[in-house]
């Protein structure tokens, strides 16, 4: 199994990277911001055939980057590698677990027994690294990768257990959150086959915002809107008029995938429509990697949040939760009131 | 530990019951929708001192409901009943937890690992028996009502951290999820306590939009909001402007505490407010118990939620997640894009 040096690399928590993708996302940077080493980068060669450094552990044959034949740079179209009928076998079950904020004690049983009970488990190097050895130790086969994106390993999942195996693949957080879940519901279908083939199930784990906003003290409380800034798959005017809608109502706002060296722009429009809408005193915490070793947690306000941009604490894989007008900060904690103190004099 | 014999009747699960409340919402209602055997409810006597029925066990002394000297229901004020001045002990500690979805697989080794630890352990009687026997039995005390507010019993909590006790508080999703989170910290500022002293924290769960979607398939999935329904401390017109600024933009929306028996127009004026945004063919996913014996799961359109309010699966416990204009529903599961297959041919 691969070790991720770099333990803020998990770029690919609830964010859109994608060995492959267009020079307008860096994968390489999602990751180590530096130039990659996998042979999809937009700026190395065009071989096909993946030298991703997909690594399989306990199994006789060797693993290369998705099932698909090419993570092909130079394109941003890829065929479906193989569909249903390339298989013959009875297909294995397939599971799409939580893992929670990435750390075992943050997983729930549920998710832990669906590890266990997984004959192949498939995920981000960095995730597979954060489960137990006990757990991993008892699959026939793991399989991740570093680099390449979700799609090929999704695919990858899937054929596996279209092959008859029964898989689980992992991200953090909870599968409906940025995450696997609509896309392996996706990839199934375009392969011609069902989720009931399969016995698709989703295991929920513990959101980003639930794990950073516990970090914080209680900052959420009552009607809530989770955005990402990524505008990988999703335009940024569609990502600047939700702000504009939540930031006008009184929702405490957590914001996923903030900030990347390329997308510098985001992050400082985000910052000035929140402005626009919102006090500079309003409470913001920032949660940088949540309950791993370099945790780093910080209150601040909103008129000081886009200069905290260009510090370390803010990157690929921090969430920020904005307070609404009612927050405010208290013994060191952001404090969203449920409204009882307009009910209860105590 | 009293029985609740509705297992359906865990309208405390992110809802604002609370005893004494306003005849506005009647708390009866919200845990058994006949008449309430609380001494609060509105209907009944005004005798002050609380017959609530909090039972408490491996307890030589009584409980009563709270700490407050009533939960007088001719009012809505109350008084909190002791500061931190009235307390000699060194506190103990103070957590609140999160449950998640309400069935033991579902909770984090986190949560299990929190409440053996405390020396005693509160809640609505409903989460308290969802605890799996091994966890309470090592607490010194339960402290668990059937009827009482979370005012009340979150300030009971407090009261006995307060004491030197080892305390921790319950409830079903994540303490930040229209929870105990914020309140339990508002009631500690008002004791003239602080976070601190009692080291405070909040251990977070799987919430319920997450679980609901998980048995929905892939409902979720990119920028979502969460919206609750409960006008008991926030006004209708204000969730009213919420609605509209979430259905006009594609946030994928959950909705908390959709309906009760007296609040039927809240839930009419909801559906009104989504399909004046959204196309009637929108699906919507409605889950009610997820993950209990009485769990049920229906997909169905937008069109047709407003007539289900009067189904027994919509109540004020049922999730209800509406889709976007991308949603669909394939295999009987909900399925949001993650925006992949406008990049990728597969």
């Amino acid at each position: 199994m691969s070790t991720d040096t770099n333990a803020d690399a998990d770029a690919d928590a609830e964010s859109t990277s994608n060995c492959g993708a267009s020079s307008g996302e860096s994968t390489s940077e999602a990751s180590t911001e530096s130039s990659s080493s996998c042979g999809a980068s937009s700026s190395s060669d065009d071989s096909s055939g993946s030298k991703c450094g997909a690594s399989s552990s306990n199994s006789s044959s060797s693993s290369s980057c998705g099932a698909s034949s090419s993570d092909d740079d130079s394109s941003n179209e890829k065929e479906v590698g193989s569909t249903v009928d390339d298989f013959d076998a009875e297909p294995g079950k397939l599971s799409a677990v939580g893992l929670g904020p990435g750390h075992p004690e943050g997983m729930t049983d549920r998710a832990k027994t669906a590890l266990l009970e997984a004959e192949h488990i498939v995920g981000y190097t960095t995730y597979i690294d954060l489960i137990p050895d006990e757990i991993t130790e008892e699959a026939d086969e793991l399989y991740d990768t570093p680099m390449c994106g979700e799609v090929s390993r999704t695919e990858e999942a899937i054929d596996r257990a279209l092959a008859g195996n029964d898989v689980a693949i992992v991200g953090s957080g909870d599968p409906n959150v940025y995450a696997l879940g609509g896309l392996a519901l996706e990839i199934l279908e375009s392969k011609g086959a069902t989720a009931s083939m399969v016995d698709f199930e989703a295991v929920p784990g513990v959101p980003a915002a639930q794990s950073c906003a516990a970090r914080l003290g209680a900052p959420l409380v009552n009607d809530t809107v989770s955005i990402s800034l990524s505008d990988h798959l999703v335009p940024m005017p569609e990502i600047e008029s939700r702000l504009h809608s939540a930031a006008k109502e009184s929702f405490t706002i957590t914001i996923y995938n903030p900030w990347s060296r390329k997308r510098r722009e985001n992050f400082e429009k985000a910052c000035e429509i929140l402005l626009a809408h919102r006090d500079e005193d309003t409470p913001v915490g920032i949660v940088h990697g949540a309950g791993r070793e370099d945790e780093q947690v910080l209150i601040t306000e909103l008129g000081e949040l886009e200069e905290l941009g260009e510090d370390e604490i803010i990157d690929m894989t921090t969430t920020i939760v904005v307070g609404n007008e009612d927050t405010y900060v208290w013994d060191d904690r952001m404090v969203t009131p449920r409204g009882y103190e307009t009910k209860y004099d105590y």
